[in-house]
């Protein structure tokens, strides 16, 4: 079966996000806003308690950021996705490093652009309607990420959370 | 926003119960396949933390169990339910009341029947239909199940997991 790591922001982006990929991103109803840390695997259920207490152990050495957006931009001409942009600062891109160093992740063909996807799957006349309404929009928002999640597909399709992890050395208590 | 709380059964069941309520249930794009433990409830998204650290606490006190199904069946005439019933062992009942009288949840209102939904709002000749299809079927199923999770709902009626707790005294380790 497929698993992943994601995060999750707050509900107020969720929601922000989802008002545009209702109508833009087929996978809309499949999982909620996320940012997707380590790219679809295969493993089987009898190994996903061995793949938690490894993420378990790894995310005492992350701590808390703040995840930071400013603009709305494009994979185009690679993909027709449209997404929110993450700041790729140092506590991002050091934890996406050691969660696919850990996991041996084959996801990292391209570099990681941290980012929240907000249509995708479009033609390109879609691609360029949406892209040019949107990125005129600054999105200026700063928030707390202080955990993450390990997520397994269903047959049909849809995402369900098999744990979530608490960053930092002191989630614990 | 809305919190509750709820457990997730082994992507078999999932699948299983995802082949029905495709078809019977309206809320299958909104949260996998699941059995309630704590109804929705209203708390702040400032609330979520207290209220995950007194779960935390709280599940310490209950060690995994064994989730034990047999049949189909069905809430009609109260509501035009159909669910696979869930053995109602002193585990279960348990963790329910527990959790229940930590959050003070006003979902108490019926006597606490474990339970996953397989189809719901259905018309009654639909009701009839349905259940008398399915509830020739045994469903003889028995796993662990060694985690909870506390979700919250978006706006869109989708509900994103919050946090994962891991059941037991020796969960930490």
């Amino acid at each position: 079966m497929r698993f992943g790591v994601a995060l999750f922001p707050s509900k107020q982006l969720q929601d922000w996000v989802n008002s545009y990929r209702k109508r833009y991103d087929p996978h809309y109803s499949l999982i909620a806003p996320h940012l997707t840390l380590v790219n679809a695997f295969e493993a089987t259920e009898e190994e996903a308690e061995t793949i938690a207490s490894q993420l378990r152990e790894a995310v005492k050495n992350h701590e808390p950021f703040m995840l930071k957006t400013s603009k709305i931009s494009s994979f185009h001409p690679v993909n027709n996705v449209i997404y929110l942009k993450v700041d790729p600062q140092e506590a991002i891109t050091a934890l996406h490093k050691d969660l696919n160093d850990l996991l041996e992740s084959p996801g990292m063909q391209y570099k990681f652009v941290p980012h929240i996807t907000v249509g995708q799957k479009l033609s390109d006349d879609e691609h360029w309607d949406v892209y040019g309404a949107l990125k005129m929009q600054g999105i200026d928002h700063e928030e707390e990420i202080d955990r993450v999640h390990l997520l397994y597909q269903l047959e049909n399709g849809q995402w369900t959370v098999y744990e979530t992890f608490r960053l930092g050395k002191e989630a614990e208590l």
